[in-house]
């Protein structure tokens, strides 16, 4: 049974002033509940469907006193999804800093604001052995559903921190390569073992603020009529270049 | 004046049937208009704002007699933006055959299902000067709204054919290369100065059927954890390797 309390709480956490208010965020899905049960996100609530539960009871047993068994439609009705047959939950954010002396590739997002797009650079980062990604106070929130949704369940293996670009640079201590269309075309760019990819907001780039802090500026030949590559596009194409 | 038959007329170019009866498309918003007047598709109805019609007279000069100047409301309430303060145009399909002895790098897509990715690969060949795109029967079709919108503009320079991909391969006669996650890594891949980039469905890849028309598998080689990548992030990251 789930109390009409429960489920107008999970309707409120749509906004991000109350998901920052209790620490918590929503997930949706088979997908995405599957990769939860793997990982070491702490569950608050958990409502699925009797089919889910039955299949995943091993996994589920370790959340006793938190899960729900509920109808479809009461799932539906409580998440964004049109169709969900599987279950939704509410969790707890992570809110690890950003390690010290950290030795390998990570991302930093300027004002990324298209959800699709910050969903699928995660799950982009994920496939290249990206760890964290650090973006700035207003690129789009990581808890917003549609980011965690188009992530593919990478929201569980990839780190997101927000906070002052210039601080994160400063304190990282590793060489800023800027995707900036006036760059070094990206093969005539030395590889080092680390460093930050630094991608910019989707019509505007990255900030003059910014660019100031940009070792290596690294871009994409045009070869055809094309103004602009999407930003999760340019970003794969980099992390293929960088990362392998 | 835009009479009620007209509006219900654009309205009904929705569905893909009714654009196919008549061979036509709709196309909505400032920027796909600017590409368009600058294109050699025909225009069959123009309806825009004021503002619009001002800023580009001498352009739509041209078009005397199948443009109307008409209110923002009544133009977004025949189209599918939210807010369209530029217009929308009826624009006659084009139906060219891919061109013989083709000598450069082409797109083919196994059932790609999902109109933005579609358009972002559109956008992403423009970006890298692939100017022919072939498709099997059943992937989205390119004149569906949300396509032409996530080209952002670059319908007008990348043609989109549908047919049957085994006999283009054997009508084109260019190596095909097919993105497999079992296929050779792609920095260990020769890359020859044409060919064909075999990409497929967003869950179950290239069909069985076609992999044995595949005459070099390509991986994009996993570090971490992700189960796949994006199908427009991988033709991204292949057309990077491939058309630069």
């Amino acid at each position: 049974m789930v109390s009409k309390a429960t489920l107008k709480y999970i309707k409120s956490l749509q906004l991000k002033k109350n998901r920052d208010k209790d620490n918590v965020f929503v997930l949706e899905g088979s997908k995405n509940l599957l990769e939860l049960l793997d990982s070491d996100f702490e569950v608050i609530k958990l409502l699925c469907t009797k089919t889910f539960y039955d299949t995943n009871e091993a996994k589920l047993s370790k959340l006793l006193g938190v899960v729900s068994v509920t109808e479809q439609q009461i799932i539906e009705s409580a998440g964004s999804f049109k169709t969900n047959n599987a279950g939704l939950a509410i969790v707890k954010m992570r809110n690890a800093a950003v390690p010290d002396n950290m030795r390998e590739w990570m991302l930093a997002l300027d004002r990324v604001q298209d959800p699709g797009n910050l969903g699928t650079i995660i799950r982009t980062a994920d496939w290249f052995g990206v760890r964290h990604i650090i973006c700035s106070p207003d690129t789009v929130d990581v808890y917003n559903s549609k980011v965690i949704n188009a992530t593919m369940g990478s929201f569980a293996r990839v780190q997101v921190h927000y906070g002052s670009l210039p601080k994160y640079f400063q304190k990282l201590e590793m060489p800023v390569f800027g995707a900036l269309l006036e760059g070094k075309p990206l093969n005539e760019v030395e590889q080092p073992s680390a460093g930050i990819l630094l991608m910019g907001n989707e019509s505007k780039g990255i900030s003059e603020e910014l660019r100031a802090h940009v070792h290596v500026p690294v871009s994409i030949p045009r070869v055809g009529g094309a103004e602009s590559l999407n930003v999760a596009i340019a970003t794969g194409i980099l992390c293929a270049r960088f990362c392998l």
